[in-house]
């Protein structure tokens, strides 16, 4: 196998999986995202390192394919999972038409890693039986089915939806979810900067103010629940 | 920190976090699940290792807030991430009751690996903006909401549905998903003897039968679309 798809996790280089490092320190090309703990990247030690900030999807893929083609150890590692509202899919489908051999490293996503380290249980028996997943982005433009998620019982996480997060409580709202709902936004999870706010679906959107990406927003009454195992944790 | 609730990942041992590993080489107490790789367990070469294999969630809390209160380092070691579908968060309120410090590592989620490791991308630009995760055997005991499920667009992720895979499948084209929709079981992920299946929602229970769990049910045309990629990576 010539390149490796990794995920480097949220963030603290100690979520990284034993198959990741493994392959950091082994491989000779490094190409990593701007997220990506610098810990990580250092353990490339003899690795050209080639940081993605600037390039496009489209040069990516060239130049994992042009490395590729030379049979040289690649790790292209990307911050959380490679899978997870990520592009890994697009990575491995310009490594299949140009036949080159592939693995694939899944990492810690955020939303895994949420309910841990943030204190917000997903699910829960009383609360919330299922959570939906999706991004504050569209790749293609278009908007969410605000009707429909306002109808869906249960967690919402939005990934990227810190910059919307006005818009998607006002649109979760109109479309019937409750005002007094709770809602948390996380941000730079798993970082020494990790910061996680609590409030209604009426409030986040003040409490949110001045937060810095990456982060998550989840909204659900799991929020405000779990809120008080976190606080008793860092107590 | 006393506990340490960790998650072992998916199976393949390697999939576990670096901070997990470091705190499973020096534990003292390991209490592990049944699913969690024997390599994992060995690593634990200084301690007492606890198989959690028939004991009650409460006397697995009583386990840790013993060994907690004691001052031992314990690892509570458990399959994919504690708090997926998994009952982290009732360790750790047994915990926080005892006024024991508690540590969490989240895991890699079943969830999470499934693009990665089975080459099923749980969103798509074309296919799927949205991913819904539900558990196939509610806690409770009472049942899903199929009426909503089947006209929620996107992925369904249903976690332990193997056993309940026809009633699941007749459930939600009852309730309006097509009979042609994409479907696949991926059984036993990152472990050696892993398998993916995929059929459509209406042949997806023949097609599984015989498989072993854990398995994790998708439902979406994205089981379709990505078997593609994961038979040329296995080629």
């Amino acid at each position: 196998v010539s390149v490796a798809i990794v995920g480097a996790g949220p963030g603290d280089p100690k979520l990284v999986t034993v198959r990741a490092l493994e392959l950091i320190r082994e491989c000779e090309v490094l190409v990593y995202d701007r997220l990506v703990a610098q810990e990580l990247v250092a353990e490339a030690a003899h690795a050209a390192c080639i940081s993605r900030d600037g390039m496009t999807q489209d040069e990516i893929n060239e130049l994992l394919v042009r490395y590729g083609r030379r049979g040289r150890r690649v790790v292209r590692l990307k911050g959380g999972d490679p899978f997870v509202f990520g592009r890994g899919a697009e990575e491995i489908e310009a490594l299949v038409a140009a036949g080159i051999a592939y693995e694939v490293v899944p990492g810690l996503s955020t939303f895994t890693a949420l309910p841990g380290l943030a204190g917000i249980p997903l699910t829960h028996r009383e609360i919330a039986g299922r959570v939906t997943v999706v991004t504050g982005t569209n790749a293609d433009g278009s908007d969410l089915d605000w009707e429909h998620l306002g109808a869906t019982p249960g967690t919402l996480v939005v990934f990227m939806g810190l910059a919307r997060l006005e818009e998607i409580a006002d649109n979760l709202m109109l479309a019937g979810r409750r005002a007094d709902e709770g809602a948390a936004v996380v941000s730079r999870l798993s970082w020494p900067d990790a910061e996680v706010r609590t409030a209604t679906l009426e409030t986040i959107g003040a409490a949110a103010r001045g937060m810095r990406g990456p982060a998550v927003v989840v909204v659900g009454d799991v929020a405000l629940h779990a809120n008080r195992l976190f606080s008793l944790a860092a107590a």
